[in-house]
């Protein structure tokens, strides 16, 4: 089944053409309530007559104001030797934080402030958390995530360098990274070992890789950051791009207005995003 | 006038005996309202019998659930000197974010978990977002701090250099850190360019300074961080800690359970957290 929050606040169900609305059909109000329950499908709620065509809503944020966003970093094997830095593989995940205004919906724009023309992409996958845990072992971990979404990580590369021990600056600009369209909770026909994500922009292909290629495969992301908080219904983790990120071309390429980024992830969709200059 | 949250979700006004519950008198159920209106003192709501007395009540965290809360590293001038890497002063505030649970409130215990004895304070005096805004001018920038709190913004200190370019897990763990026990929405009297902030482990001084030594002012950090996001009412930023932590005795000195942790605000108050060892 795939979650969706929509027009503001609605909660629905969808195939990506039909859309269920649970508000109606089961009472919830909030998507935690369906990411405790993501088996409702299965209950037939995806039955009769749907409630609006997908192309007639306006998606929104997946989880509209979650309380934590992880992000990975580094964390696709050859994009670690991409830094060319010689370091040894690193035995901890690289963590850092976005928070949920530093993202649009599907299908709204990417924005390049004026302070910058170094807005960059980032494809990738996402666990959407169901069960609450603290220190989750590595064989129980798949159990707390109720699905997986999309994210372009979006990136004002030059001021990801402000800091000496921190990339927050150029990874919470507002409006510059997008998620969505929906939380894939069916992702059992999928080998989350071994999974497809590519990014294009303008239709050209600029990251493919696979899940087999991640330094820290979900389950040790979440054994990881669950030995030191609790994850809770509603966090996300973003779990690392692979190669091909804009920046790392020979002169880097930019993001401009008029672009459209994709990022395709197997088994559950693809987040489509124009670019604008911010208005 | 002192706006405190306790017994879980209620909002009070304080002089630090009394409290008085404005759910009741102002019917208000969020914070977020009262920092909007900090001068409702002012419209006498502390005047009459007060409905509570201030060690009566169990203080909360004074944001329930923030939105954002920044953290500036490094940011008294002696610190950076305490690093002694012969880096240049920095040219950008050093940002990192942390999480609602790796926080307790004034008088609940610091916890130490069975991964680290590596607890470490970090006193801390905290600016409350009020008024919303975006690339907001140092000149207009305190107009958007509703008050300021206190925090103790304790640190798993082997954790901190897990990753290379972040220090999110050090940053994190559940119950590390301490916020509260109030906001003060009257600062006027204070020199917030030359305020006095202290630490106290056991009644012992460790960190002594004032806001003077800052390398980046409240004005500059917020015109900075408003560059990149919108900061909206009850987001939190933390501006730094003083010289003095645990970490910079030789050898180190990790809280202990049983110690208690006073950090100490001219003008706001005294914040103070036993420390236990995680049950």
């Amino acid at each position: 089944m795939k979650l969706i929050t929509f027009n503001k606040t609605c909660i629905g169900a969808t195939d990506g053409t039909a859309v269920y609305d649970l508000g109606k059909r089961l009472g919830w109000r909030d998507m935690r309530e369906a990411l405790l329950d993501p088996n409702a499908a299965r209950r037939g709620v995806m039955t009769g007559a749907p409630d609006h065509a997908f192309n007639d809503i306006t998606p929104e944020q997946p989880i509209t104001n979650p309380t934590r966003i992880y992000c990975i970093g580094v964390n696709y094997m050859n994009r670690n030797a991409e830094y060319k830095d010689n370091s040894d593989a690193p035995k901890y995940p690289s963590v850092f934080v976005r928070n949920p205004r530093s993202f649009v919906a599907h299908g709204q724009a990417l924005e390049i402030p004026p302070e910058s023309d170094q807005l960059d992409y980032e494809g990738e996958i996402v666990l959407v958390i169901g069960r609450s845990g603290r220190r989750i072992s590595q064989a129980n971990a798949m159990d707390h995530v109720a699905g997986l979404t999309i994210m372009n990580e979006g990136t004002i590369r030059d001021w990801v360098r402000h800091g000496k021990f921190n990339v927050t600056p150029g990874k919470n600009w507002d409006r510059s990274g997008g998620i969505g369209p929906w939380i894939e909770t069916d992702f059992s026909g999928v080998d989350v070992s071994d999974m497809r994500i590519e990014t294009r922009v303008n239709g050209e292909l600029r990251q493919s890789d696979s899940t087999a290629s991640m330094a820290f495969p979900f389950a040790r992301i979440i054994e990881y950051l669950s030995t030191f908080g609790t994850l809770e219904a509603g966090d996300l983790i973003a779990t690392g791009t692979p190669t091909g990120a804009g920046a790392r071309f020979d002169p880097p390429v930019w993001l401009k207005a008029g672009d459209v980024v994709e990022v395709s992830v197997e088994g559950v969709g693809t987040l489509s995003n124009p670019v604008r200059l911010e208005p």
